[in-house]
């Protein structure tokens, strides 16, 4: 899916929501967890559910990987389960040298169907370019993320003769060089709102992917007043929130209806910029 | 492994060769291709030729993940074939917020028998601390890396009222305190010598593990000359240099000539401070 695409998705659905699923078996409902398959089941459940309120998936790869094998199969079948009108995120944080870099690219962008992967920043240009180099499919570099751990490095000022800038800045300048907003999103957490009027001055036309509303308590409110620009270019991500909703049978119904919430709150933030 | 079994293992070997298993399946002897599980194969082969020269191994998940579900088996079966008596690395930088990563150190540390994984320090102290958490298992926190890319981030000069300092000196000093040489290990390239010095100066006793020998250029004498303490405190990796020595059927014999050589180099470096 390209950027002209996820734009229509959004216009279509008057939404910017991306659902997380970052699934973990000890905390889904009691009476699946006996199925052989309950992830893979959960997910397909948490999808069908939520898919007309949303515009992409995000799947965590950690939760699955610790699964061992098994994780990966799930991963695999589950990122073919997501419609193709969706686009598909790998949240896998990886970055090396650039040959392990390219094999990385390999693995989201050609041996498994993903649309996207986030990339941390810290070894720098050769560690991002080979992501960069696959057409129609979109690096998501860590800028700004929404945890505690955000201040330690991130925030550090940069030493310069000119106007004083934090690290996380410097990052997203000479990044936003390396690729475009067709090939290039950036990962802001909904907790730093404060920050999203800056960020929005370095890069004003990449497609944020701003995960922390909901359980890490950020605001969908601030986030889309600072962060919206011309063509949306947000992608919210909620995962807890919605997908244990409930833990009961009707897991997926409440995991319908906090999507639809968000949507309703969405379709108004979009009209501040389309009508 | 603890840290006085790895010191133990260096002595008695007199060896700290780390061999990195990136196998490339494109870059496997022609004959061993037909092989339906030829890397897994190739990997034992290399392992049985290496394992009397060297102290460690280090799977890059990278090129693993690039071959899907499969690839996962054959992290699975080499880390079990690895022998108890050696160090089992997996080189995955990984790191994300905090309920995230504690899912990648389950992974390597629960679901797999490794024992360390590489992690990526650009999330700060909740991306880190899970991993530490583990008893007898090693976090190597990516502090200086061998590649070009390391310019673009890394040596940022901080701003501050005293000393100036890079961004990886920063990062260093801070991560040494969230753990200690008994559980924590940083990644210096070995083209980064001319740093090793200053390196040394914040974290004397922690392991480093250092990638860039061999295909990237970086010298064992200056790396063991600036990096060697009184523990050793060195893991060396070598990768394609050694397990790429051959294409042809000898490559596991190229493989131990190689590995053999490093370790020749080792017991004279050794001796600058054992004896």
């Amino acid at each position: 899916m390209n950027r002209l695409q996820l734009i229509a998705a959004i216009k279509e659905k008057q939404s910017y929501l991306c659902v997380g699923l970052d699934t973990d078996i000890t905390k889904i409902p009691q009476y699946l967890q006996t199925n052989p398959n309950a992830v893979l089941a959960f997910n397909k459940a948490i999808i069908d559910a939520t898919k007309n309120y949303c515009v992409a998936y995000k799947i965590n790869t950690a939760f699955y990987e610790a699964m061992g094998v098994k994780g990966w199969h799930i991963i695999e079948e589950t990122c073919n389960y997501i419609p193709t009108t969706h686009f598909k995120i790998a949240d896998a944080k990886r970055g090396d040298i650039g040959n392990t870099s390219a094999q990385y690219a390999k693995t989201f962008f050609e041996t498994f169907a993903f649309d996207a992967v986030t990339v941390a920043p810290y070894m720098g240009e050769d560690s991002v370019r080979p992501f960069l180099e696959y057409q129609n499919k979109f690096t998501i570099v860590l800028g700004l993320t929404s945890n505690a751990g955000s201040n330690d490095f991130q925030k550090l000022i940069i030493h310069s003769t000119k106007k004083e800038k934090k690290l996380y800045q410097i990052i997203l300048e000479k990044i936003a060089n390396w690729g475009n907003a067709n090939n290039l999103m950036f990962v802001v957490g909904a907790t730093q709102a404060n920050d999203l009027q800056d960020i929005r001055s370095i890069i004003p036309n990449n497609f944020l992917l701003i995960p922390g509303v909901g359980a890490q308590g950020g605001s969908l409110a601030e986030v889309s007043k600072y962060g919206l620009n011309k063509d949306c270019g947000l992608l919210i991500n909620a995962s807890r929130n919605i997908i244990y909703a409930s833990n009961n049978n009707n897991f997926s119904e409440a995991a319908l209806q906090v999507a639809n919430n968000y949507t309703i709150e969405m379709q108004e933030h979009l009209k501040t910029i389309w009508y």
